[in-house]
């Protein structure tokens, strides 16, 4: 039994630092790295990528909206011609750097604000999937598990990768607790480890109404922003290995 | 006998135009496409580059220092990290915009202050050298006519395209008028023809001071700014291939 | 009889230039001026602010979303810290570099999308009218005549002023012919004139369906983007007084 | 007896936390808030100014080169119309957020590259001095104790005030160890508030050669950007005020 951990990596800007990108990439198996769009700076983002290839961990680009004031989590009402090319100039970007760290973008994974939205929003999702085939149609797109981009993304023939957050509570119909509302995150590392083993394991989750819920995730989303997280990404990787569950970047995967 | 012709495009930016594209690319062989840091967004970059796949035209990266309101032609110290992942972001998002657009980067031309500066600074040029290496060390870097920058770029294994500019006046060295001297900018497009027919030819100019000078140059930078500037840039077309001299791109020769 | 004819100017930004500020700033009396945020660097909005002083006109900071590549014209989901800080730094902003020009920030007429939105939208509405209460609670702010953003303002004890577009088509409950529709634009410059001095004169509209309708305006939105604008505004202007109307800054009304 | 401490605050931006201004504003007796252009953001920068309001310390403006990218600290070769617009521009958007904030800006402070660039730059010196007095004369201006600035801003009759920094080396002729040579910075905290003491009682500071050099300032530059610099800059404060030396904000001094 396989199953991917991956987080958001390469999101210090300039003189500004977040997150703790040399524990993590010892941790996760595939890395989303920021494109400049909404964090990280071309030094920066190198270094991340020199580092993730050192670790061997899979590579995806981390596109979001041109907002750094807003780190990318301000929907942002893009025309068509706007949101593909900038998706393109991303990944085109992250390509270049990879091909100079000696690694090479495998994956896309949309961040923040265009994440959500285009979970449901089939004008710009089908924007980021044409954005995706055209520059390298191998190119794998992670997904909230169960959202309708999913379905979209598989008809337009990419590989698409379903993910499921480790610290997110989920409803009974398999989407996550609005983080407004009780039980949207979770904190307790050990009772994290149990649920992602049943996620890895039974394919389900518990939701907060104490139903079990159906969530087909391939991959597992960790954060890595605080010391707490990172300890916590780690107790997960720890739980899962120890169970017998490897941790596998997704493209690597046949 | 060949020659190319290489200009600025993708400038626009945003709500804001610049330049005659399409004008300038049934006239060029070569386009030195903005890379979104001095000008360019990425659907206006997109634009350019399906246009220039339209007419067969040769793309470069035309990478700047990151100042839009200073479009690039600011001095800046940025740090070789910094400028190395700089230059390497540019190349790889207009990779992947050029995939998109069906056709490909084959050269770098560094931009503006930076295009001046390491005409002669030994260290920033080593980072430009290095980066276009790191991407692809294929492509191709084009420099200012016997620039030290040409010198080291051919000892590092780069292929180097000599430019010469068709409406700036050269001194006896082989230099340019500086802007803020007379003779600097010539504004005749008979003359500006005849002057570079005899570059073409002989691979001379003549000087300010009468002097014929030597100037090694497999291409040509004229400009599409204004109405006049692509008049001229056609008139120079014209003449030279009246003359039996061929315009091709210096990166589909041998 | 008066009323004001304004205009949006400084919309230049580094090397790209857009509208003819000097031909509009002898036309207009109220010269709506980017703050930096959708268009306008520092240098550039310090001239025209010198122009508008030269000549007379009343100065309005053009508050936007921060967005230089959409041009201030993408919706954007900010939150009202954000939103409140953004309008107060721009505000600040013009009136440090009118200070300068020897001149003074009299209202406020926000842009673009945050124009459209706010007209309509009480959460940033409210956003808006807190941040210019906070800066100086004489500025004026103009809107959109008959939009519940007229109401909320004036409410609020804000100087409110509500403007008409000479060159849009109004339907008959006084809201304006959505750009995608037929009769959105007016092209014709004497149509043009003789409908805005029935506003002047008759506070009405001829709306699209050829009911009369009553704008309540006291001041209208002329463009200045292209020569054929410029010359639709001097129309009007010259047909406006030569029928015994003054065109006056509202701002220097009692 | 008195002297200022002055502190570089409001530099957090956007998603990106930066030093500990709550803290530091219990110290310090002027903050220098950063303007957008090196760092801050509006809505932070109003944070700032609501604390530093509460806590009844001054407000400078610390003015920086437009590079957040690089947190101001490259060398930027602007023009003279660019960079007195800009100084001018970012007073002003600090002037807007001080009155919403219930205070006002006192003073201008230089940051990063700018700081020290003019320091002993003529041309952009004069660029700074003017930008100043234009939009308000009676503005102090913050320079390094013993530079060729502090002679210019006299001359040009801004209200000058020289600083020191706290923990930074000085050679026998009163300027700072450079950065790269034994003795710049300071750790010992004690050691920081003896040296310092002497500076506020005689004038003086100890040289790394061991001489004793006049340093004539009436301000004293601390950091807070770690909870070690936090510390120092407390121990500071409770070691001059234990010796009866006030800490009073230079603009309040008559």
């Amino acid at each position: 039994m396989n199953i991917d951990l991956n987080s958001d990596l390469g999101e210090s800007f300039g003189a500004w630092r977040m997150g703790d990108d040399a524990a993590m990439l010892a941790i996760v198996s595939s890395a989303n790295v920021a494109c400049g769009f909404h964090a990280g700076d071309p030094a920066g983002i190198l270094a991340t990528l020199r580092s993730a290839a050192a670790h061997g961990v899979s590579v995806g680009a981390h596109v979001a909206y041109p907002d750094l004031a807003g780190f990318g989590r301000r929907n942002m009402d893009l025309a068509s011609a706007d949101l593909q090319a900038s998706v393109i100039y991303q990944i085109g970007a992250l390509q270049g750097l990879a091909a100079a760290a000696g690694t090479r973008v495998r994956y896309v994974k949309p961040h923040g604000a265009l994440y959500n939205f285009i979970a449901h929003d089939a004008r710009q999702a089908a924007d980021v999937i044409a954005a995706v085939k055209a520059v390298d149609a191998s190119l794998g797109l992670v997904v909230l598990a169960g959202s309708a981009l999913a379905g979209w993304a598989r008809e337009a023939g990419l590989r698409t990768v379903e993910e499921a957050f480790a610290d997110r509570g989920y409803r009974a119909d398999g989407s996550l607790v609005p983080r407004n509302q009780p039980g949207a995150v979770l904190h307790d590392p050990d009772a994290i480890a149990e649920r992602m083993l049943q996620l890895a394991r039974e394919g389900t989750v518990t939701a907060v109404d104490g139903s079990v819920v159906r969530v087909h995730a391939q991959s597992i989303c960790v954060h890595g922003d605080s010391p707490g997280a990172v300890a916590m990404a780690q107790r997960l990787r720890e739980r899962l290995t120890a169970e017998g569950i490897a941790i596998r970047a997704f493209m690597d995967l046949a």
